[in-house]
């Protein structure tokens, strides 16, 4: 493990320990369990990790943004809990979602109260303009709703565009990355300069992580990747992919490009041949080349906007950050 | 129409018109048109007259809570979007529910950005400690949720005690005008006493007001009233009213009232009966007597807190408004 390894490690032990300890209600006994089962269910953290070395690379201290830090993860699986709702998934990081292990109705409320843990938590943020916060907080929820209609009104259209679907992903995953930076930024008193530099950072980070979500579903190692390969083409998921496809393939190539932005069935038997097939006509149209080519492109922005700080450890680890999420497998 | 009945209608014209011009988004239409559509729906908006009138009450000004106000009812509909899911209700305010109108999915969303606009609104209130006021409103938040939680979850059990409903309303609407009244009084810079003064009648306000809502499913004009009366019976709700039903009755009566805890299915021709024959038991048993008292009393109790405050023309105009609640028809 190397140092920043270590930190990265450490910054998630930290809100982890922190958002297990959030939920003391007891009844009804359904609604806090199942708060604490989210809350207790992992995840990668960047959301909190960048928030909180966006606070170090202007000159503030971890414990100041520990808060904030917590509080974003909270509001990240709040979204969550909702969209597992909405898109009937079954499981999330290896266990059922909230409205397969208790109902719907206790799901939307989860969501709901954590939403309020999550605003409750930001509030003990100490020493920090508290308005700015709590306002960047509510545009990045607005922002991650607005993403979710989107991505839910993009199921029933064929002709979505990449551009359009640029703008989807911005609005769902993008800006609360972005937010995530420039939160850090408020709490560890950066400059103007600095505060947009970091925002800028997250939000190319966002760009380069969503793109890379769309490109792993179909060259991640299912092992390593802890989901099924392809989920996205099965469900007809208008990725940056499939969109950029649809533009290019000609012939049978289309036809089948054309029978997943229509969501037509799929029989159990066909579903590996299929996944196969359209991530072989990916890679002939360079679709894939290009998918890579553009999380290393916004990647590359999001380091150039860290050169606009002071050069500190912090800063040096967001860039190694953005370079692993760059090479992750999973 | 008095004095008071002008400035209260006066109240919810400037809510009603600030609410009509909060949502600028346009796309996806059905998220925008739903938040839109929710908003217009008109509503006694007693909260955000509680929220003004107490901002008022320790000599602040109308205007400066207008924002605060306006959030407050944001965020009651935001619940009743949610709930409303939750419950498969399928008219509010006479108009198709949201989830009915649209679809689950967006009345989710809906309320999820509902939420985020409230806050968003609550930020643009001036010259007060906001961190103090999104801490209340938070509050508020939270404590709506678990009330609905409870709500659910009573709806499974037959034991629920008067007590324990007393804490689920408590809840579920109490605490909202509660908070409504206290964050007036932060807004209004009133001193600790005076703002503890008017949370005290906020709380109490909320006792009677769903109390008188549990009554008034029984001895409502079906005219006046908006909703089928006896609507609460058929649906089983644990109400006070069935609650000390349930401790009193004997015999036949008895039998009856067990058949609205379990929930028993009732035939569409037997619904009538059926309401009129639990009204005559509330009524022999006292217990509509009873619950006539309770809002009298929890009025009064208001109505004593408020004569704590200064004497001012809102602190007159919250007692009218509490015995106004008391003597409604719907």
């Amino acid at each position: 493990m190397t140092t920043y390894e270590r930190r990265f490690e450490q910054f998630r032990r930290m809100v982890d320990h922190r958002l297990r300890s959030l939920i003391r209600g007891t009844e009804p006994e359904e609604l806090f369990d199942a708060c604490r089962y989210v809350l207790s269910s992992g995840g990668k953290r960047i959301r909190s990790t960048v928030l909180m070395l966006s606070c170090e690379a202007v000159g503030g201290t971890v414990s100041e943004s520990l808060e904030a830090g917590t509080a974003i993860e909270i509001m990240h699986n709040f979204t969550l809990v909702h969209d597992d709702i909405m898109d009937n998934a079954n499981s999330r990081r290896g266990r059922p979602t909230v409205h397969k292990r208790w109902d719907v109705n206790n799901a939307l409320l989860v969501g709901d109260v954590l939403l309020g843990v999550a605003y409750h938590t930001l509030l003990d943020t100490r020493r920090a303009n508290i308005g700015l916060l709590v306002d960047l907080f509510t545009s990045g929820l607005l922002d991650v709703c607005e993403g979710q209609a989107l991505d839910l009104a993009f199921e029933r259209r064929t002709d979505v565009s990449v551009r359009q679907y640029y703008r989807m992903i911005e609005k769902k995953t993008g800006r609360l990355i972005a937010v995530a930076a420039e939160m850090g930024a408020v709490i560890g008193r950066g400059s103007s300069r600095e505060t947009a530099a970091l925002r800028e950072f997250g939000l190319y980070l966002g760009r380069a992580f969503q793109l890379q979500d769309d490109l792993l579903d179909v060259t991640a190692d299912e092992k390593d990747f802890g989901k099924v390969v392809g989920g996205d083409i099965l469900e007809g998921k208008k990725t940056f992919l499939l969109l950029r496809a649809a533009e290019r393939a000609r012939g049978d190539d289309k036809k089948i490009i054309d029978g997943i932005l229509k969501r037509k069935p799929v029989s159990a038997s066909d579903r590996k041949r299929l996944v196969s097939r359209v991530t072989s006509i990916y890679r002939r149209y360079g679709v894939l080349d290009e998918g890579e080519e553009e999380v290393t492109r916004n990647t590359r922005k999001a380091i150039a906007a860290l050169e606009r700080l002071k050069r500190r450890d912090a800063t040096r680890m967001l860039r190694w950050l953005a370079e692993r999420l760059m090479n992750r497998v999973s």
